[in-house]
């Protein structure tokens, strides 16, 4: 797309003018912290039950997680699913996932779901490599760029799956999301990229506050007490702009703050756009890291007060063959790998759940090598697993002063 | 391939001149009659449990029912499986699945299973329009011709997966079953097409007579209680043929006999077949009728004395869309529909499992419009659960004695 300078409109003003927003029936309760680092425990209370935190929400894009019906997700350990506006929003329309009763009624699940905005989407259909960047992909020329313009209204762009043209405006994205129905909705942002100027990011993150007011005020609208809204945190690669875009969210009514946004080019980088945002932000709402979820990325920004995380890669992973293990090199084996073939162990005996334990990996390698699509459901399982149990394992440790050896098992550098 | 002529070789002698061979660890008990037909209820009694027959044995072609974990199965009310012989030698081999502890073990499925020869992929290798014929099936060119020869040793063919040579006689059929490890095995046959002379089908049926007398030499010699073995009526769209095969089967020491070849071009054809067949082989001993499963298919079949039916439909048709449903024009619902889009009602809310009463159909249709994999693994398991509902209330009309106003309900005319 052509990329359109900004317009210069006034940044939104320090103070909300709004009318505050109370969630009577969510709450946010932290009833431990880190002596050594920010790491807390909290619960997160919602209308569909309770989540301890730190946690990681499982991702079911287009209301289904990859291969498993919503038991088997359950059976793994998994407390929270997190569903994608943007796909909805075109397959099977927002109007018809409320016909069906809204998310949790459609896709029969019973814990909390948080959907994001749309501003992801946005951005890796307007800016394809910058997505593929953020995400270690190779850019995919196939998917096209479906987005014909960002202005301050919103983003317009046209549906993958007719051609049809769709808009996505702060109040719109409210609109879409209350009909979806989960607990947690996100207001709408742009989504910049790392290469672009600082100048452009800033002007994107004013934006982005701006769309956040009105987002407030649109969800406000209709606030009936069974949702509650994530404000976000952009500011790309600047420090000033991360802090600043921190301390905007917590000047807003939000319930949650998410952080969003190209995180730069490698690790450390990340680490750094994480750790400039978290003293800023309201220190007594709950904070999401949007779309990462390394074990290491998991243990570095618990330590940074990360409460929630989400990531597809457990998911999309386990289609290619890979399954998730603690303390493994790359942190995951690959059982298409030929050594598997007539290895009779299980992935992981001692995880209590039959995909790990009651099959071996020579077995799932000969599913990965005839094409049964059972060999995505088994690994697609056994990953959210193993992000269940290195969340609970995570929890104890915080709880026991013990993250550092914790790491070392989970982590080898 | 060249169709040869079959070696005029005297047919296998009238008795059989092998050892007895008995089944101590295998039963079959039937315990009831129809007083109208030749239906019956019986116990066939395994090494992995006991299975109610007139019963439906789902398939599970590559060591895996499609979609489906092995609980999954079991709840959806499934008491049999069948393997294929032909998929498993060529990946991952029959001595893979042996160092992976044998088909039960490495598949984690605790009741009884049965393999077929690899007959029928001879066959359907051979002569892909033949099998088309017996399958409807559109000829696809892209699956090769890899057989090569068969002779009265057995047949010679190529692998699928990487071209090397294999051979299939009733000995190495065996031996690979021995290694697969299911509870029944079948002997080697050549399965032939409906068009072809009735001096080649008989030739045809003579060797298979052969080697069913080699398969059982073979089988006998590593004999060890673990498993019991079917023999195979064969003798085409011939009456006289179909009478003499089924009469020979009976001289043989099987412990069961299964029905295969081809059935002819339609339904009435198809009775007629399987009719000749019936009076003249072991009454009591278990019959299966290879590769059958509409419910008039298994209604009218049922009331000719088979015991076992087999299909892969219940879970090829899941994969695109279609939900079987007693009572529904063609047997089924094809959830692929716009009808269903905004459709509430779950699929079938009585059948007592969640995939056929905990998701509506609108989400079923919704997963298939967004290639979302558990729309197939919800239908798969609805599928699987429907056949074995049926074969539920299929043994409890014959002992009421109401099948025929169960038909009625289970098939529209």
């Amino acid at each position: 797309m052509a990329r359109k300078k900004h317009k210069k409109l006034p940044p939104a003003p320090d103070e909300y003018q709004g009318a505050d927003i109370q969630y009577p029936n969510f709450s946010f309760d932290i009833y431990h912290r880190d002596d050594k680092s920010r790491a807390r425990l909290g619960r997160l209370n919602t209308p569909h039950g309770t989540v301890e935190t730190p946690n990681f929400i499982v991702c079911g894009t287009k209301a289904s997680v990859k291969a498993l019906n919503p038991m088997q997700v359950k059976e793994a350990g998994a407390d929270f699913i997190l569903a994608n506006t943007y796909h909805l929003m075109i397959q099977p329309g927002a109007d018809t996932v409320q016909k069906l009763g809204g998310l949790h009624k459609m896709m029969n699940w019973k814990g909390p779901m948080l959907t994001d905005s749309g501003g992801f989407q946005i951005y890796s259909m307007g800016d394809g490599t910058d997505a593929d960047e953020i995400k270690g992909r190779n850019y995919n020329s196939k998917r096209g760029r479906s987005l014909t313009k960002i202005t301050e209204e919103g983003a317009a762009f046209r549906s993958y799956k007719d051609g049809s043209k769709l808009f996505l405006s702060p109040e719109s994205a409210m609109e879409i999301q209350r009909k979806l129905g989960p607990d947690f909705v996100v207001q709408l942002d742009e989504c910049t990229a790392m290469h672009v100027s600082e100048q452009y990011t800033e002007d994107s993150m004013h934006m982005s506050h701006r769309w956040g007011d009105r987002s407030l005020e649109a969800f406000n609208k209709s606030h009936d007490g069974t949702q509650a809204i994530y404000g976000v945190v952009q500011g790309g690669v600047f420090q000033n702009l991360r802090e600043q875009s921190a301390a905007f969210t917590a000047t807003r009514p939000f319930f949650g703050t998410a952080i969003g946004g190209t995180f730069g080019g490698n690790f450390d980088q990340f680490f750094e756009i994480v750790s400039w945002c978290m003293p800023h932000i309201a220190q007594d709402r709950p904070v999401h890291l949007l779309g990462i979820g390394t074990f290491k990325d998991i243990f570095e920004c618990v330590r940074l007060g990360i409460d929630t995380f989400d990531c597809v890669s457990p998911t999309r992973i386990a289609r290619h063959g890979w399954a998730l293990m603690k303390g493994a090199p790359g942190e995951r084996l690959n059982l298409r790998n030929a050594k598997y073939a007539h290895d009779q162990d299980p992935i992981w005996p001692e995880l209590g759940i039959p995909c790990s334990s009651q099959f071996s990996k020579g077995y799932i390698h000969h599913l990965f090598k005839a094409n049964e699509s059972l060999g995505g459901q088994l690994l697609a399982q056994h990953n959210i697993a193993v992000m269940a149990h290195l969340m609970r394992e995570i929890r104890k440790a915080i709880k026991e002063n013990t993250l550092d050896e914790l790491q070392k098992e989970w982590v080898i550098e």
